[in-house]
């Protein structure tokens, strides 16, 4: 409890710190000082609840020693040195050989990365490649979904598709095009129609006015993230690639939130039963203990891309010996500690623990989950399914951490939830009990009465 | 020596990890497996000195033990939370309070990334985003230079001023021109007139082409790395600063590799008395120990940044705990060992090594440095300057390796080093008798002879 300390620290970021999507007038800051599987405690003393996982990634939960010795022993041997031309190290030999074998085949190459932005650029820029090297040389056009999240590069960032990822920025990479989103719980998307149908019929319309010889690929969150948790017809995928396969247009699944075991799987390319050209990843690779990314690379494409010179770009980081030795101590731990098939149960109680608190609330339209993703979409009115009107300085979320410590995250009008995969019981009790305590003072306007 | 070790770690390699700028074909693999100040120990025992830092980075050496018990007790303590919205932690504000200190007023904000490329689309975004948010909507244009690597997102890589790092790749983010590069050396490339009278005409020029209206900023590393280590004339930056303020256009220094005691003093800017509105770091900042990278942002920017709902971009692992833990502790050892004055003594120690080994030899057109960056600049002839033909089989900087165990790099026909600021005078000698053996039997047409 150091309340000068916390003043200080709250003055000094002020001054000094740009912090996304925070405006200058925001007063309030939360300074996490130390943190314990699910817990963390903040510069008043304050402890929370961490039902987001940081930002979707923290499958094994806060604080571990075990990764933080594995980290030590390697920065004593060797912290860094490059992986560019052919010059290697022996963790990111180790976890390149591991991620091998948990993907699916064809997906035997690895290609690093610090993140999942750096990811998506270089999964951009893969696919154009591939096609260069191969003499299709016009197909250089990327489909996208609205509400899709690839990132903030230029690359990633103009297939990711909200508007205020572009506004001020532009003008984007050109060359790509958005499509419908599935998001079946909003079936005035599909009007009427099938929501499958509705969206493989859009893409082959949109491939035929593209042009199939135009396009690279087609990039996607296999279940959506800040979009908020969408989750897709278990046909969409199958329908797509094959959609795909039949154009010759390449398919990149970016598992950036949805691998290592968010979804109960090492890739949710399994859950769905589809094998993409590419798989992005971060995140979860680490358990955020040190940036990292990969991307998995089938075959047919890390041939091509090897030819000649090489794939011409690389990240400084690339193949970072410890950010790869904690990945490594991090796929133990979800092997050991089974957390895969944890995901599925764990994240089956949690979502039961939300329909039976949150069901009957007539501002909740619809409670969706696979795995450890999680949402609850909020409504103005059930029947008409008219989103909740938002508040900024009154979020609901904002009110929620602010009462209970619980933290979750809004969405596009839903919370979301991506906890550790090694939440209890007890705790997903909690954080049912902290959305119901908000959300049922929550009115149809989006006010939140005082508790 | 572990041979047997070596095969498998090898094959493993080639069967899984897709390297940056290497072909399939290479069989090739130099696997680091443990490191200490300028010392490096490959998987077959093998020494190695580093002459190049890693990838221009690591300022104070490998694999020491200070900052990894800074890496685990933080990592114990606090791994990750986010930095978005409200949230923070102790370590990065310090860090952002420190790294305010060492910057030129008025950059007095920070702006977290996890690397180079990474701060390049984010110094990108906001120097377009400053003119949007102040109804300078046209304000698009960003300037840069021939031969500039401002690394390999979809933003900074329209920057980057090579044809390999665009070719396949494209299109590329539109509004970027590229200007000529600051070159002396190649008086060709000015046409007898003075180098950096050349250049203001052209960038005045250019401008007036594109019209100021439109032009949001001009991006430019201080001394260009990846292109040779280019030196400008002093009164460059001064110039370009003094004509892109009469145009209203924003100065983004991309000091990934040249901060944090490189050239002799924290930030290049510094040296050349000149201030941006923006700086790009990394590399330096955590000497590679984590990836991290942060810019510094004027105040003036950072007020209009501010406004409203605030800067709408942010890379997962923003203010990441460990990283900037290491970052402080990066800059302490650099402080408290006196590196920054190191690196021009022992940097003027190895400039005069090169100097005295290589001056008499006709392929060294130009030896070149500032601090710690140096370039030896490879010619076929002394008098008409034309570059020495590259062999890729047989690069110099390849032999050299092969044949010494001193690690160099080769850039558009120049080696260039940026060793560890703490080498040793021993070391330098090490460095230039390497390369003297190998540049000694190469002859004009590029061919290195046998030993």
């Amino acid at each position: 409890m150091k309340h000068q300390n916390h003043q200080s620290l709250l003055a000094a970021d002020r001054a000094h710190i740009i912090h996304p999507y925070l405006p200058g007038s925001a007063e309030e800051r939360v300074i996490m000082t130390s943190g314990e599987g699910c817990r963390l405690t903040d510069s008043e003393g304050r402890g929370y609840l961490d039902a987001t996982g940081g930002l979707w990634l923290a499958q094994v939960g806060h604080g571990r020693e075990d990764l933080a010795d594995v980290a030590h022993e390697q920065m004593k041997k060797l912290e860094y040195f490059t992986s560019f031309w052919e010059f290697s190290n022996e963790p990111a030999i180790q976890l390149a050989t591991r991620l091998a074998e948990l993907a699916p085949d064809p997906l035997n190459h690895v290609y690093f990365t610090s993140g999942g932005s750096e990811g998506n650029e270089a999964a951009i820029k893969m696919a154009r490649y591939y096609h260069h090297r191969r003499g299709d040389t016009d197909r250089t056009w990327i489909l996208a979904r609205d509400k899709a999240y690839h990132g903030i590069g230029y690359g990633g960032g103009s297939a990711t598709g909200f508007p205020v990822y572009h506004e001020g920025f532009a003008p984007m990479m050109p060359h790509v095009s958005h499509l419908t989103p599935p998001w079946p719980y909003r079936t005035e998307l599909y009007g009427g129609e099938d929501p499958c149908d509705f969206l493989i019929r859009e893409l082959e319309e949109r491939i035929a006015e593209i042009g199939a010889g135009n396009i690279a690929a087609m990039i996607g969150e296999p279940i959506m993230g800040v979009g908020g948790m969408l989750v897709p017809p278990d046909d969409y995928w199958p329908r797509v690639r094959e959609t795909l396969d039949r154009h010759g247009i390449l398919l990149i699944f970016d598992e950036v939130v949805t691998a290592y075991g968010r979804v109960g799987e090492w890739f949710a390319a399994q859950h769905f039963g589809v094998t993409p050209d590419i798989i992005v990843t971060a995140k979860g690779i680490t358990s955020g203990y040190v940036p990292l990314g990969a991307l998995m690379v089938a075959d047919h494409v890390a041939e091509v891309l090897l030819r000649d010179h090489g794939f011409p770009m690389g990240y400084t980081y690339n193949g970072h010996p410890v950010a790869t030795a904690v990945a490594l101590a991090n796929l133990d731990v979800i092997d050991k500690e089974g957390l895969l098939g944890r995901a599925k149960t764990i994240g089956a109680t949690l979502h039961s623990e939300l329909q039976s608190q949150l069901g009957d609330l007539a501002i909740v339209g619809e409670i969706r989950s696979v795995g450890m993703m999680l949402a609850v979409e909020l409504v103005a009115d059930r029947t008409t399914r008219t989103p909740l009107p938002l508040h900024a300085d009154r979020m609901p979320h904002d009110v929620i951490r602010r009462e209970t410590g619980v933290i979750v995250r809004d969405s596009a009008h839903s919370l979301v939830l991506s906890p550790p995969l090694i939440m209890t019981e007890g705790e997903t009790k909690e954080v049912a009990s902290a959305l119901r305590g908000v959300l049922e003072r929550t009115d149809a306007s989006g006010k939140i009465r005082e508790a």
